[in-house]
């Protein structure tokens, strides 16, 4: 540990726990970095689980079905289980969609179902499919 | 600015500018949060474009195409342009990737395919293919 770093994890020991955290953290990236690199990696395979939801909407829908999942993805956001949470429309054929879903472990999957949003969402859309929906699940390796 | 957050940044001025920055920063945080929160949610509007790229490896080639693609996302997302970019492995069919692929501008895109880790990733991902990719662009509604 260099002199700078012992002096700022004394320092702050007993001033800021936040800070001395970091400070702790910082000593130990410089002498074990290879396993701060699988640590850093890890808080994004702590993602497991992304669906891309493939939604095809009848042409008189669209912007109802934009609107509806825009709603649904603003408080999905916000469930505790769910890292990401996009509505991306497809720009050569606006009546198709991906919802792109990042879940941190199987259980949020479960839990996003339970949400009254997600009902909400799953009843209001299911008049406006042209095609009923199909979702591909992946592992983030990045 | 709170009395810890002074001194820390006091303490540390003369001492680490990293730790110094991250200490300005937190202060900064607590006091302009609302903005913050508006900044951080306008980050999104500003992906104006979102590009999947459906590839199809070789099985053999799964390894090598997957530790080619996280070496290449690695130095993409310091793209000033490029705001998010995963590697996904489907999960039902480990030799399917998607790349995902969040540009800040159109102009980003083609940037990105001047860089040199681009290149030699495309390069050396040539002869893993078990079919040519294909991309789909999209905008983000959320």
């Amino acid at each position: 540990m260099l002199q700078s770093e012992q002096g700022c994890v004394q320092f702050f020991f007993q001033h800021d726990p936040q800070v001395s955290a970091f400070c702790s953290l910082k000593a130990a990236l410089r002498f074990f970095r290879p396993a701060f690199d699988i640590l850093t990696g890890c808080a994004r395979v702590f993602v497991m689980l992304i669906v891309h939801v493939h939604v095809h909407v009848k042409p008189e829908s669209v912007e109802a079905f934009k609107q509806a999942s825009v709603a649904n993805a603003r408080e999905s956001v916000k469930e505790p289980g769910i890292a990401q949470f996009d509505v991306l429309q497809q720009q050569d054929d606006p009546t198709r969609f991906v919802l792109v879903e990042a879940y941190r472990s199987v259980e949020a999957t479960a839990a996003h179902k339970e949400t009254k949003h997600y009902q909400v969402w799953r009843d209001a859309v299911a008049p406006m499919m042209a095609e009923p929906r199909s979702s591909v699940k992946f592992t983030n390796a990045f």
